[in-house]
């Protein structure tokens, strides 16, 4: 008989460590909010999309990221000619908003993918990333300026 | 007698509402498995990131479409030289691993940014994205295949 | 007497063949005068760089697509926080005016290869794509508005 | 008495600076052999058909460099899900040749648009950036291997 559990905030512990998630409703809920991206429903139905279709053989790494760039070209003439303040309305134009979705979607859907067949948790790497640019990029040394860090 | 109903599930309905999500920590939880993009986190923290150096203002959709561009360049070089077979096995080199990592986290945050100030939902646009890939692409007719959807 | 013919300028006449530039050097610097794009010295050059280096193994048209993405992110990004008129006065700031020419360079290196290995002569490319530009983007109609040509 | 001529082949001399061209067939010739790149024909079609459409507007640097972007889009498209042994034959399907040389001449058209407007002299920058390169890649150190320079 005791009052000290076997294990003190178990709900909590278990909640940084991936399985959990299957496991508990609750740790789920704690891992949701701290996590910056998931993007894990959207990496298991493009699997699904390319199974059903036998298209995971095209699904390289490589060509993954030509297929990425394809997009982002589309994406990017959208833009090509408006003036940046054009480009910040874009989206009060009805049929420019419908273009921007779908290939905002676009370059997400390979995206997630490309970094599912790499292995790579999004989450994790983001994480990384900004963590290392907050060091490259002090506030106070940059503010207002977008010169590369290595010419503060 | 009250006018509060008691309402069976009430988490479950408000779910599906966005400001539930704020509210209610098991609303949140059964948005959050309904999603196949959550990209909120880090949304905000990149947002926190411009802001504390000032740099929203070079954040129109067309800087970032061009900040977008350049770190893909950077994610396809890593595999210009390789086989697609050597591609698949790019994450198996600690050293392209981390560069992997790296680039991808870099196009994810711009990703993210340009969703952002455009005001679009990555969720719904994936979902509208992939509901239409569904109907354009019949799985019985471009199995194993990759023509485009008008050759079929 | 006279040892000029009567037929004035019949190299004129001949340089319209390609044919001609090959035997003649009058002819060949007619032929120069009337084409929109000769690359053929670039061509060789980086043929040549290639070869010592065994590297044409590597040069499929596939990866020097990629590569040439590559370069063009690395121009892109030069121009990502400048306003329009910013990127106008680019090449006034000399670290940045080398940085230009060297991305334009890149660019173009992996272009003209690219069309090289593909067997594409860019100059025939480019009269057929300004031909139809034309027919495509009527003076009258588009003058001053950017619209897709079938939007017009 | 000399056996140094005052001037030994002046045409050839004179043909390596610029304002010979306009003064001396011959040394035109020689220039035109001389070249990598000669694209001025290209540069000039552009730019008039730019002023008979009121384009010349939209042409900063920055808009180019999307519409750059945009065209490789394109041209990457066509070799995405292609083997590179595949995308090395892709010239022999008829229609895939007209769409390759299509995009191959859409890049070409904007990036010397580009180096005109930012008044970049390309076969300058391309012999430049080869000079670079030969001396960056030495033949005999990297024979085979593409490795970055400075991994070598």
């Amino acid at each position: 008989m005791t009052d000290t559990p076997a294990s003190p905030m178990p709900d909590r512990d278990r909640a940084s460590t991936p399985q959990a998630s299957t496991v508990d409703p609750q740790a789920r809920l704690v891992e949701a909010q701290a996590r910056l991206v998931d993007v894990r429903g959207l990496a298991r139905a493009v699997e699904e999309f390319a199974t059903e279709r036998d298209w995971t053989q095209f699904h390289t790494p490589k060509n993954l990221a030509m297929a990425l760039t394809g997009e982002l070209g589309e994406l990017v003439e959208i833009f090509q000619w408006m003036s940046p303040e054009q480009s910040s309305r874009a989206g009060s134009d009805p049929e420019t908003a419908q273009a921007l979705r779908d290939e905002l979607a676009d370059v997400l859907i390979y995206l997630v993918r490309l970094a599912e067949v790499l292995g790579v948790d999004l989450d994790d790497a983001v994480r990384a990333k900004l963590a290392r640019n907050a060091l490259k990029y002090p506030a106070d040394k940059v503010r207002g300026s977008h010169r590369k860090y290595d010419k503060l």
